[in-house]
């Protein structure tokens, strides 16, 4: 596995890279490896000749409230995770290769962080649609490895490469789940005993959501009411929120029909967990 | 040549274009061809293998009270005067192409726009900026050919490229005047005889200043008022701004030395106009 810094160095490379007809598979992560980032990565090994993974933990998606120093950073766990995955790429850039002194050009979907995480955490999706389509134009694969956890960043980022006319094919895979269901994330290690086991009523309550919904319940202020009295009975959880919306756009639905995205953030702690089902109805 | 109305039709061929290794120039324009434009081509004829024009007047560039309908189409001379340059491919799409139903992306480049035609096009250089990172992604050129004549949109495009991680090379080639110094425009046919003939001043009172600067004049301040009664005295312009700014980061100079921007916009009539003069103090 080659491990770059620069920017430049990296587009040299895929550029004769491309030019030899490989096709580029590309995983951006900030870091903190698990089992759902290497989901990705071993769907991209599948799909493409080479993989690009790249670690960067991205300042300018930390809102003003969030602490940036406080991220989980696991460098060498991690570069011994993708060695062992095969990855032949990891674009490793500092915050100073990636931001410049003046640096100025920010990429916004407007309306599609209106919901969801976009209240609670301002600035933070112009940060990510900005990174992504800087490390678009660095590693220009043909495929991005997204994962369905974050599924208003997945949503969004598909959304600005559709807009924008990027010639690449976003691949949104699923969520992968502990045992329990507990959906994997780099903040789970923050959990103490409690919070852990409490934390798998979110994947509970998704799943009673589903199956109400299939079960013909026809309003989504019901599911949502059923969904939050669950979680406050059975956790000490303190909900950010839940909603349902369509799964293209983030429109709060009026209607559990079509493209459903079923998505709730609750905190255990100090410690931020999301997590959102999706189903066609 | 080539006539191209489709994004994802224009991008396989391209792809497979590079594949060939060939290199490919790009000349974006809004149509309404002049001698102007017909030098980025000749320009970009020669430093790539392809070269590849697109005509696209942009809605979202045109602010409240600036009339689209209005801007000169001349959509069969400006084909065949592409075809008379050996152009390969004119990407020629339509506004529903280029924006369908539900667009939501735009890139912005802050601070840039404050200055010069920012307060005067409210809305202008994001449309600017949103849609040439479309276009980017749509051709992937080598090299990007813009004209000096519009200056602040040229530095900002080229900001916006370096920003974001572009892989191309911006190439701003020289403003080309009629004979007796007017910038050759698209909007120069909407010139009455005596506009047209007084329009001059614009490009004599740039050269004066630059004499002046040349010769010892330090105050930014004196060259602008020298400027102004110039043009006041020798013509019936309107004039909306004229303005001294470092041309790499376009904030108004107190010293004059460096790269120097002198800017200036100008109506005659309906018609603004604008021109410019870049120099090394």
């Amino acid at each position: 596995m080659k491990i770059i810094p620069s920017t430049q160095s990296t587009q040299k490379l895929i550029s004769r890279l491309k030019l030899k007809h490989k096709t580029i598979g590309f995983v951006p992560t900030m870091g903190a490896l698990h089992e759902g980032h290497l989901s990705l990565v071993r769907k991209s090994r599948k799909e493409n000749n080479i993989t690009v993974v790249s670690i960067f933990v991205n300042p300018k998606q930390f809102g003003p409230k969030e602490d940036l120093a406080l991220y989980p950073r696991e460098e060498k766990k991690d570069k011994y995770l993708l060695q062992k995955e095969k990855v032949d790429l990891l674009f490793y850039p500092s915050a100073d290769e990636m931001y410049p002194k003046g640096y100025k050009t920010y990429v916004e979907v407007s309306d599609f962080g209106r919901g969801l995480c976009g209240p609670i955490r301002p600035g933070h999706f112009k940060g990510v649609t900005t990174i992504v389509a800087k490390l678009l134009n660095i590693v220009t694969p043909d495929r991005l490895y997204l994962g369905q956890k974050d599924a208003q960043q997945a949503i969004m980022i598909d959304k600005m490469i559709r807009d924008l006319n990027f010639p690449v094919k976003t691949i949104v895979c699923p969520t992968v789940r502990e045992n329990d269901g507990l959906a994997t994330s780099s903040r789970n290690v923050y959990l103490n005993e409690q919070h852990r086991s409490e934390a798998v009523i979110l994947f509970k309550a998704l799943t009673q959501a589903k199956h109400e919904i299939k079960s013909g319940l026809q309003n989504p202020q019901t599911v949502i009411k059923n969904m939050k009295s669950l979680i406050e009975q059975c956790s000490s959880g303190i909900i950010h929120y839940i909603e349902c919306v369509n799964a293209e756009n983030l429109i709060p639905l009026k209607e559990l029909r079509g493209k459903i995205l079923i998505a709730l953030s609750v905190s255990f702690g100090k410690t931020k967990l999301i997590d959102n089902i999706i189903f066609n109805n």
